[in-house]
């Protein structure tokens, strides 16, 4: 088993992120040729997922998250606490915060038009996100 | 490795219930310190996600859950088994029944504002749901 | 560890195919008793869930699916790339391409009424889909 972090910094909300990259240095840094790698986004207006990473696709996964979460809709959670996040919550709670990926040969056993992605949510910009990485095979 | 299941029990359809206390609680018992836990309940109208846990969030979550499989729409589930459940299912197909944590410390790797939930989705009330911990590592 | 893969061939879009038999047998396959096996489905316009398998619930979720990405709509990705599967990227985006679950005395831990599906999304029918299983244990 081998752990690692790293992190990254979005601009502004609905920045989808291609962590592909970082996330095949983890498993290079991990020496495991055989075995998987979990990812975890440690924040509860960020999420990970898999897309063909596209500025098309981007464009048409951030207006269904819309969909679910509208921008105009009347969120409790802003009642509460005013901090005007309310969707962002919403969106990271049914896209979840973690995923996990076939590692063989020491690489990401993904498909070609197949990216992993980290979603950032929240309505403030700007945020570090961190995303933990538990390689584990042999 | 180390298994151990939990149930809870809910009182009602849309009940999103905190079950990090019984999730540390599994960790703890499971003596490994660096490693994960993996998460699945075993029902297929709940699920399981993370969520801030507090009201406002938790009513916003349970909406966008109804724009995704509306109370009052046709479902074709009932005209089957007629048992009144269609969006049940539909919404827990979506959220999906499983998830996983990473552990350090002996403890979870969540976020401050990050907690770990399970969904009743079904419309009965008061059901027992079982959640079923694999904590992996060493 | 054990590894292996198995392919699906979908029929149509919208083709929910229980793979619960395959993933049993790659199960059987491990000779593992106690752990878990990680299925990964290694392209960008399909996705990995469990539902109670019935044709009501599978067209249930395929209607909900079509909500959250509507055949209709003016996708950024077809746009770029002509091939008219903006929605199918969408919906496996928030579906997601992965699923962990249980295995105890060497057999999927899953519900009664909670069947391991792939859920064929692209536009393009008689697709093969491949699926890969690690399983860890012991």
């Amino acid at each position: 088993m081998f752990r690692t972090t790293f992190t990254v910094t979005s601009e502004r909300e609905g920045d989808i992120i291609n962590i592909t990259p970082e996330v095949k240095k983890a498993v290079r840094d991990s020496t495991i040729h055989e075995g998987i790698i979990h990812l975890f986004v440690q924040h509860s207006t960020a999420a990970l997922t898999t897309i063909e990473f596209e500025p098309g696709v981007v464009a048409d996964l951030k207006r269904a998250l819309s969909l679910l979460a509208p921008d105009d809709a009347d969120y409790a959670h802003h009642l509460r606490w005013d901090d005007g996040n309310g969707r962002s919550h919403v969106k990271a709670a049914l896209v979840g915060p973690s995923i996990t990926i076939p590692v063989a040969s020491g690489d990401l056993m993904c498909g070609t038009w197949q990216q992993v992605v980290l979603l950032e949510l929240d309505v403030r910009a700007g945020r570090e996100r961190t995303v933990i990485c538990t390689v584990i095979g042999k």
